[in-house]
């Protein structure tokens, strides 16, 4: 990690049309030079493991871009309706911001020993090219896979994490503060965080271990959430005076619910894919216990919060136990090849646990996390970080701890600054009259549900 | 199938948490036995056949897994709105239930010859255990699949079933009594009937036929829905005095047709992951064979069901439409693989035109099924189980009502005496009051919808 | 393309029954001839490009399914609720008989060269049979896939063609003309004109290019919709009298984003798929190349039009950014493979500067398109095509006009004289009351949202 990547973004937001366009040029030069009759000179022996763990990042890489419509789903159900189309428009927004931004700058610049390799532009980063068509066999990573799909994959999970920022944030913030500060967290937060770890960073070389990301991607996005929280302060009407915390319900628990499904059958290609292998026996069967794992995680988080919230508070409540399955899933989630399904039970439902636990733990801290992503994120992801070395060998406590904390604060300060950036210049919260009116009318003058009438 | 099957529940509920625990001594133990540089020393030759059939039972597994979001959607949809919080909470929880379940007891009391493999922990059954991270190509069944895969994928069709019974009792069953039969349908009832046929039990010797599970899944579960159903009485205002039977429409049929869609989709994991096998020109042809003939039994139950519904009420019916394609899907799903395109043509059709004849039947009987799984899950699984010999050589009509019929006995009478049972102790259905007032706001203080004013 | 083809529509209606059986006769003789045992005497050097092939299409084709799922969502979200169950109820009965009338004649018909090998049925055209059970590899094409994985595929294109349509005459066209519409739409009119192109036709044969589909599946649907909507006429009150334009809101904003994402994700296997082939290192590199290029394409779309919708309006606009999300898609569809990822985002960006533009020129033109499908598919297609010089080599601008304007006319014209005669004798629109009244009612006597009172 070099000072050079915290540099980047200014030069990167001037010079991007004409990079592109050198790009461009370098790119179709490169491709000139390649032979076109490719195929398969060699045998399977030797391309059926790159041939499968392209095809593993393909499917994983689209299970993972379904969590956007997730998140999307369960933010729309969680708000209230005369937030919904805001809600719509930033999960999409930030989906699509985050799909340019790792092109631009993030993919090379959490993978900087590719650089050389893939085009460089300038002094600071490179935007992401792919093989060219009809890669021959000859010029293939055997090893691995297609940049392609590597890239493909990748990108979702920068995605998800800017996702899971704009959940806590709705109903208050403005539309286009958040957007940008969608560039910033995709584009440089995640990519120079991640690639601590993912890169090959100091975190790696220490031993931090972290799968498929509880603290890179959960935890981060939890962290830049939490800033934006405290910075932005709770909706209007969330605290009463008298310090009673009001509960403000979803509009839509069906989409809720949708959401969080499709959460979970992502989360198949989130941790299965971070195999990053499957084309042998032992890789294979890998992805297989990760999918098991991951699955009983999620099943063991929803019933430990379904059967505490009975527990708690003499019934049972349906949004607990959704975000108990998101917390099994992210609890799961940095260490989901190792446990045995018993681990993942135990550490599952853990996770669940924490979260009927800790939701109204940031109530009292007056902390406004509309769809308790800071309880499934950040902390049901510290467990799970915490959890690994119960399985992993190799790992240990004071490192994962050491891992989780760095990049804690890293994200959290830097997240923090660009808000208050922000804040100060183009402000970050629309009008008390504009919030109690809704996003919706205030900002974009469309309703989600125009026709059916508010009780 | 021995005896001990049928006592293994009470057993199952005490020692839960000490077998968890002596499982994992026992697994870790053997892990550490093995090697972990695996890798493909084998050639693709020996090892492609096992990573393409693993990689069929995630790609089926995690379609399968998309059904219990079909499921929840479509129950959602049919449900009036004060019910469908409650609604969205069973089905949530029922699948989380059952993949635990089916851990605990569920798949090595299917697959009883698997016990000893797999760590086994007392007299009468044992937790499932997956292979150790980095199994080497000598240590696997090369011939077969991983066993996680294959866990997961089985997993899911354990989970259907219970799906099944949701929608039926829905709307008037009591929570917990409903998650506790789950339990026992999950863990024991569908576990041992579906041993009989594939976990080579006695069905499987007489020549019973049942591809992806028309009976052993379906019917199952319209078999354990039907003795709830009967046992637990019509809803509130269904059948007048009169004996006029009084429609109930659903509050979101853009729900219920999404699930629906969510549901087709599955299926094709669900009866091309039955192939069990892909690693071969043969096998991954047979499965385009099934995933085509699927998609024409589901296209052809719906437009029949969308003609028929238009020739005897003169208006075409989007419910029975849905319903329709559901019931094309069960009835080919005992025998997909075999039919031609026309035969799936045809055996779909049929399965939509039992729909729409036997929705107002089972009115007549007074038996009320909320959302017409009866008819789709039961029947048309019996019409499907029943078609088999049309296509499939070495099958006969004889075994195939013997094989339906025993499941059938079996299913429904088990399930009357938990019904029964959980009716005399707790109680399974909810006050007078409470039902008409609806379930989300008795039972859970929480609506799906708080915002949208009631018609 | 022959002559023939355009007669076969009259006999298919006519001798439907009789053929099927004919078939099944012929295609159990073809079977019974074959070897069971099958299996992998072949080895994977030569299998294994076969087994990955065909995988692509299953992949691809039930990506492309969920599309359909995607189209009833975006449509039922974007029309008012008095005419949701009617959205709803067009588009499973659409995509049902799509998947009828494709294997009855279209598969066949689209592609001739297959038809003498597929059990030839009759003078003008055939239905499809697919390989054997246990299909031996001696047996198979292994230079291609499995025909029923392939017609799995191919089917979905077709399907979507119609889903286009749907969209554009919601809320006044009634069922069963536009179900008929639907008949020859994707027996006749789809599969002809794409047989000029992937049937090895003459469009082929002059250079013309198309990877997935930008003309011949998108612009064609949009032109069959073109014609619909001018025949059929706007909304009563889109155009008031004064010449304003009354924009009529979508009635759940939710559910048109989910079906948003919904067409993302699908849109993989549609442009992935068209690959047709995975088995070698240059195969899955460029299967990833179009995954990341769709990707990038819709996300640029979508920004683009969020951006100018912001500067044109000073309002961001939701129902913009996700057409233009689709604008995107359809715009790189043409090429998804060979432009670099600055390419992709280039022309998937004008791709949703076409929407924002268009969707007020159609307005002007008082041609009434309830979800944008005209801008979206029809206009982004051309603009898709057109774009495919920049980056292919070996291609034209004149060849892709005259492409895109042959196939415009033959469906703009064919359609619209299915429309004429259709208008002629059983009427397309319903009656002012009705429409007025809304189509669930009036048309069907079930609404989508009965609880929900209407503001």
């Amino acid at each position: 990690m070099k000072l050079q990547h915290l540099l980047a973004p200014a030069v990167a937001l001037i010079l991007l049309p004409a990079m592109g366009f050198a790009q461009e040029a370098a790119e179709g030069a490169e491709a000139a030079g390649e032979a076109t009759e490719a195929a398969a000179a060699a045998g399977f022996d030797e391309i059926g493991p790159y041939i499968m763990t392209t095809l593993l990042f393909l499917i994983g890489g689209f299970l993972v871009f379904w969590m956007a419509a997730g998140f999307a789903m369960l933010e729309a159900g969680l708000v209230r309706s005369k937030n919904v189309t805001m809600q719509l428009t930033k999960n999409i927004s930030l989906f699509s911001i985050a799909a340019i931004m790792y092109w631009l700058v993030g993919f090379n610049l959490m993978y900087p020993g590719e650089w050389l390799m893939e085009g460089y532009l300038g002094p600071f980063f490179s935007t992401t090219s792919l093989e060219p068509v009809g890669l021959a066999a000859a010029d293939a990573s055997l090893d691995y896979a297609s940049v392609g799909s590597d890239f493909f994959f990748q990108l979702m999970f920068c995605a998800t994490t800017a996702s899971i920022v704009s959940g806590t944030l709705a109903e208050r913030i403005k539309l286009w503060p958040f957007l940008i500060f969608v560039v910033v967290l995709t584009g440089f937060i995640y990519p120079i965080e991640a690639s601590w770890q993912w890169g090959g960073g100091w975190l790696a070389e220490m031993g931090f271990s972290d799968f498929a990301g509880s603290t890179l991607v959960h935890a981060a996005g939890g962290f830049a959430a939490l800033a934006g929280a405290i910075i932005l302060g709770p909706r209007i009407g969330k605290f009463a005076k008298d310090g009673r915390v009001v509960p403000i319900p979803g509009s839509n628990l069906a989409l809720a619910t949708l959401g969080t499904f499709i959460l979970w059958l992502g989360w198949f290609g989130f941790n299965g894919g971070s195999q990053l292998a499957m084309g042998t026996v032992g890789d294979v069967t890998d992805v297989s216990r990760i999918f098991a794992n991951t699955n009983m995680a999620a099943a063991a988080g929803a019933v430990a919060a379904l059967i505490l919230s009975q527990v708690m508070y003499k019934k049972p409540d349906l949004t607990m136990t959704l975000n108990g399955a998101l917390a099994g899933l992210v609890s799961i989630t940095a260490g989901p090849l190792d446990p045995t399904l018993f681990g993942a039970l135990w550490i599952g439902a853990i996770g669940g646990v924490i979260v009927v636990f800790t939701v109204p733990m940031l109530d009292k801290m007056k902390i406004d996390d509309v769809v308790g992503a800071i309880p499934v994120h950040l902390l049901a992801g510290f467990w799970g970080t915490l959890a690994v070395p119960f399985y992993t060998s190799g790992t240990s406590f004071v490192t994962q701890i050491i891992g989780f904390v760095s990049i804690g604060i890293f994200v959290f300060v830097v997240s923090a600054v660009v808000w208050l950036i922000l804040k100060a210049t183009m402000g970050i919260r629309v009008s008390e009259e504009d919030e109690i009116n809704g996003l919706d009318m205030s900002e974009l003058g469309m309703e989600a549900y125009p026709e059916f009438s508010k009780g």
